[in-house]
């Protein structure tokens, strides 16, 4: 697999330096695929916890699951989006829409507010207040919607 | 899919606290391995800043990847491994090794030194010393291959 050396977007999306990790295509789509799921896990725990009431609080492991998910949404994975991973590569396949790639100004604007509703949210669990994670997470939810709905597709 | 409440091991993985979180069997195997593939991606970069020289070094990415990598170490992981998932689910493969459910003093011991070599990793990177860096994620890499050497098949 010919390797690329990052470009373009990254800096544009979660505002991160630049710089010159050489992975794949296929990788990055991986890797930020691995990022979103595993965050999904860590709301998901949240979720239970604050607002099904499915399982019972537990104001560690919120911080925790809220701790996870603001350090990946600080961990530069704009740099997983560059010219050649706009389409599917190998056996990997990516829902993200091409159109994201010819709009860094609408993915500084979603980048940004999922950046900011992550360190809400971490900010709330830290706290310790169910009903304050509970408003966070309702954020944070919103912002990953505002970028599936624009950049996902289908 | 039938729907699993989580118990058993994970409480004994990394000392997190035990809850009901209903996933399946299926999903926990996804959840965990998108843990680690994000955890190699930090892992990476770190790697080319602080020991190949490839990527010139950035603190405050290192930080970031540290940080990433240790809220994954303290995201109570060990509660994606649960009766059902030492084997493989569905299309989704697992390369654990059953016997690591039969050896729950074992998986305390290699969770730990993970959440410690992790931890102090960030640390490390937290001062922004190159040197301490590269040393502290030799050290993380040795408790990663600690774990990889024990309970995953190749």
């Amino acid at each position: 697999m010919k390797k690329i050396i990052l470009s373009s977007l990254s800096a544009a999306v979660l505002a991160t330096s630049m710089n010159a990790f050489a992975i794949d295509a296929e990788e990055a789509i991986q890797f930020r695929q691995a990022g979103y799921k595993f965050m999904a896990w860590n709301m998901g725990k949240i979720k239970a916890m604050a607002i099904d009431g499915t399982v019972e609080w537990d104001a560690q492991q919120v911080q925790n699951a809220a701790n996870s998910i603001a350090s990946t949404a600080s961990s530069g994975m704009g740099a997983l989006y560059f010219p050649g991973t706009e389409k599917n590569v190998g056996n990997t396949k990516t829902r993200v829409n091409p159109d994201m790639f010819k709009d860094p100004e609408g993915v500084n604007k979603v980048g940004g507010a999922f950046y900011q509703a992550a360190t809400e949210l971490a900010a709330a669990a830290q706290t310790g207040d169910k009903d304050a994670v509970k408003k966070a997470l309702g954020a944070a939810g919103q912002s990953c919607k505002g970028c599936h709905d624009k950049y996902r597709m289908d």
